[in-house]
């Protein structure tokens, strides 16, 4: 492959929250990627003392992105590809920016908090035809992989049922607690786009829930609701889902459900057998049949009857937990992938990365929701 | 208390299926009845064949219920109580019928399949004063009971979500399979009250919920489905709910969950609290707390630490599993409390077991969720 | 079968402790047998009472075995068996009289304290021709069974390594407290033959193990401890074990493990496979591959898969609990049979319930891991 | 801290298997650490390839650790430490080589396979004064150090009984399977120091149970069995502990396990309170109380209700589940620091890492089980 070196990673955002160190800690763990710059903060102090304690050369920890992409390109040495890791409402701005600067862009979910600069961004990555990565990284565990194999593969037969669930209890006391203020821009309807529980979890929901189905959700019918008062956007959503193909399913999303930390899980039921996965514990893939006993299906490197797509994206024997950070590498291992075939002209049509494309239907998503949750009514999923 | 002896129990049904053991096992379990009569079947020769095997005098195995009311009453020794165990749309008229011969009625769950004939149940057992229990066993387990209590007492603050599901598997497979023919009137629109799924199981979710809670549902928005096409009724549910109280939740049901055994289960979210419950391990609550560790509450009776509605429905120590059938009897001991103190003229006007008022909500709740899924609509659930 | 009548039991011990309540339970589950007569306590007016709040017939209440055995010789309609759960020390000595009185007879582990008084009841067994049972309900799961019909039909291959533990915590705090008083007679060495923890659950999980895997111990290594000082009796036991077929093992009781409950579990490997169960989730057998996904084994009548031995002894649909006293009563169900086919002149040279020489084999299993830990040696157990 | 730069790291072995990919995932992880050399195969071709595939600079790779040590002594951008992966008989030869050319060195385990290499080790550690780190990565997960912190201030009281099990089934076929292949120098009597299942996981086990609970054990009884017979070693144990306090163990480990994959698990007894904790799924510990419910404490940046030993080896929100790397790199980032201040001559008494005593300790535990085994008999661990 293309390079022959580590590829240059760059960072906007990061400087706060535990994100960012996420990113570095997924870029580096597989010795693909080396960190080279960065524009950690909109406080230059801030940022400069970020790229201090991540050992980078001074000169290349900037004071906002722009100066990061106007310096870099001018560089022998230049970054590969950008990394957005600020809030969401930046998302969409500086990916463009870093597309036209002529960056490979991985981008922070949700991609954007409104579908005319969703848009603007999905376009912009076909003219510059530069690589466009959106972080989900709940597609990238093995299990999550697995699943996805089987179905598409036809081992548990058609579609009928999904419930997809994603309770979490950070939100459920006051805002004063340590735990809210830090993210306290989730809870800005300017800065959020609108959304606090759908888009910050019900995306990773929705994204998860047509990644492993490969079903769309056709329509939906949405009961948002605000429990805490400090804050005018939804701490809690419970979603029904039609799917294109007639399947029927459930999603709901939670951040008032106490001490339930990340426990985004699946069940999908079709007509030969069922899958359940809890990311919770994410080496465990339950398959149910009707007639013989139901199976525990393990990450691990050994496990000879997973498919590929499970062993090639495990990385250690079985019984090795495999967490959060792996799943994350493998997007970025997928990423890399892309860039470097990109380089070397062998770049194919499909990678197994969130596109701008899902980033486009998830936007769509939290849009129809709302406004099925003004009228009380079903409504369509706008067509992507 | 009354009578000095076991209560005496008749029995309509349970020649068939499981739940007419169940129903002699629960009764059997704590010495408390004794079954001293039976119109076990429609078929005079099935009744007699199914009274032989349990040892009873062939004198008192009736060929009917109505011979069985008739012959009864004129007995010194007469049975006490009835417990009606036939196929649903039998429920209402078999229960008037008894009630009106002066008998105490338990009656399987769901009562009635259709409002009028509810109305006129509850009327019956007004005018006659005689004790009428719904057999809704789930509510019977301790550790339901505790978290009833929990919530109660205020322990986790006022309710905020609850999520209750009942997946199940048995209808995901075709008709001729063994464990769907010997059950068939529950496809039959006619015998099975215009519901298969919700009138099964939904019901039992659904008084589970509001019997937990404390909380009555106000209005909801169901997606019903049928998936497997030999039958004109619907396999799966899913039902967004809103309590009266302001409370939200979700409520879903399915007969197509492959390898789902009979996986009732709640999670209920309040202010301060949250506590979970898994009917396949019915021993076991898991209370939650926004900062500290979740706790694992136990069935048991050496555990101090639960309140006297579970200590006082735990039968064994702690360890030795209490299962269904305890659940169950539970139902019954509670019931029999309720008769003898009928008799000894000490009776109060609450005992917690579920009553024709749990069963008229219930038959109100099926008709409603069809309603909404006809309309696509939220609904009110009509009061009872 | 013979009889053509519910079977007729009698009790001795079972005023205090929960014990005696089981096995009325257990008893009473499946209309097979009923409770007629009984001497309930060494004080004639417990014993009373005792009956009274049990429905029985006050001249079928007995102040003593000894007038019970006499005085229902001569009835009618006398006994067909008795129960014995009086504590340990009394068991020999009341099984030898009731098999002598003639009457069949099912005595609550361990048999009895003492080699000598086990040889001398296993020859009044021989000499009578009446049915003795021991009652170690654990071996009534249908999972156990499932799990000893696997290994029997070579399913796990040759064993080779057996853990069996039986952690338990109620004697870990102080003498005082609520739960250790009423049964202070297990502390006794007098009254409970020189042993706590391994006469009290230590025999359990011996027989569960001898049980299960078809294999017979033949050697061991004990090392036992006394951690709640006032007390000379073990509460803690660990124990290797040589199997006479060359497997190896580990069997470990202790009553010291605080939280645990009543925590007995096997794990048995084979050189094709493995199967581990826990007591305290008794309808769950997991099925161990070395190629293969791991299998959930579950109980429940509609489970295809199972062999006889589990579906002949599950008694409702999957995903029901079926517990601690149906596979208690399931021994009950198995001994009747016996009493019934003994009557008839029917009765068969196996059956699946303990007996007389497993009761030894016990009591030389504990006296052989007390003399092991005092001469800190490996010691044969004698051969029964 | 000293250096302001990454720390700079040579490797030792690591070109097969997959323990030398953990070790550079987890020296990656935190940015700490970058690799900057290595030895990585007795096979200069294959060392070369390594290189590559690592993207080190080709003058770099060296084709033995002798030309290493000799050739970065002599760089002002030299390696400050030095990682070492091979098979177990060569740690001790190049680790000494590594300290006497100026190296710190971090050693995979087992540290040697005979104490006499031990001792030398240990001597040399102290004559040069360098930093010595034994990876027992066990010890680097959150909720082992919870574990260790709460015993340490007392919670759980005095400690009565350990049990500790490492079960694994992956020797448990016959070898030409792959998984045994290529790391059959662990089954050569010769290259593995006389032990199979004792060198490569049982001193796991040996050292968690001292780490954990700090008491010291001072003899045992050891049970060692050889089930697969192409091999001279042992595949099982099974080993009663006598600790220096008073207190009991029980220890385990088995490569017979089929589909235990990696099931290392402690449960510690003490005389207020218990734990338990599971390596497979590591994020969570259990605590057991007397009177009270367990708790399940949770790995998480967010949980305050953790002690600092576990907040300060915790990356992530509770949920994102932190996995065996996250555990290693624990370790990597313990020895940093203490290399770090070395230079920086603020290096205090005791770091969190293995040390070499520890290793010592674990080779006269091996020893010791041996001679046991072959004895029969109970033995005193010798003092180190």
């Amino acid at each position: 492959m293309a390079y022959g070196r580590k590829l240059r990673m760059g960072l906007v955002g990061g400087a706060g929250g535990f994100i960012g160190q996420v990113h570095r800690m997924a870029a580096a763990l597989d010795g693909e990627v080396e960190l080279v710059c960065g524009a950690f903060s909109s406080s230059p102090e801030k940022s400069r003392a970020a790229g201090e304690a991540l050992y980078l050369a001074p000169e290349r920890v900037y004071a906002s992105y722009q100066e990061m992409f106007s310096r870099e390109r001018e560089r022998d040495d230049a970054m590969d590809f950008v990394s957005i890791v600020t809030p969401n409402y930046l998302h969409a701005e500086i990916a463009i920016a870093a597309l036209r600067a002529g960056f490979h862009v991985l981008c922070e979910k949700p991609m954007t908090t409104d579908l005319a600069s969703a848009k603007q961004l999905a376009d912009t990555v076909a003219e510059t035809g530069k690589r466009f990565c959106l972080m989900h990284n709940y597609s990238g565990y093995p299990m999550v992989k697995e699943a996805r194999a089987r179905i598409r593969n036809g081992s548990i037969g058609e579609l009928r049922k999904i419930v997809v669930e994603y309770p979490q209890g950070w939100l459920a006391g006051d805002f004063a607690s340590a735990g809210v203020k830090h993210q306290s821009w989730k809870l800005d309807p300017e800065l959020s786009g609108g959304s606090c529980c759908l888009g910050d979890i019900g995306t990773h929901a929705f994204h998860l829930t047509e990644y492993v189905t490969g079903l769309r959700v056709a329509e939906l019918c949405a009961d948002l609701s605000v429990f805490v008062d400090y804050k005018p956007l939804e701490d809690d959503a419970n979603i029904l889902l039609h799917f294109a193909s007639g399947a029927r399913g459930v999603l709901y999303a939670s951040q008032v459900s106490i001490n339930d930390e990340n426990s985004l899980a699946f069940r999908i039921y079709g007509s030969k057998g069922g899958l359940e996965w809890h990311q919770e514990e994410p080496n465990t893939l339950v398959a149910k049949w009707p007639d013989r006993p139901r199976e525990i299906i393990r990450t691990g490197s050994g496990n000879a009857y997973l498919t590929p797509a499970a062993l090639g994206t495990t990385r250690i024997p079985a019984g090795h937990p495999e967490g959060f950070v792996e799943a994350f590498a493998n997007i970025y291992l997928e990423f890399g992938r892309a860039v470097r075939e990109s380089a070397a002209g062998t770049a194919s049509d499909e990678y197994d990365f969130p596109s701008v494309i899902d980033g486009m239907r998830e936007v769509a998503f939290v849009k129809t929701a709302w406004e099925s949750q003004r009228s009380r009514k079903w409504l369509p999923l706008p067509g992507v």
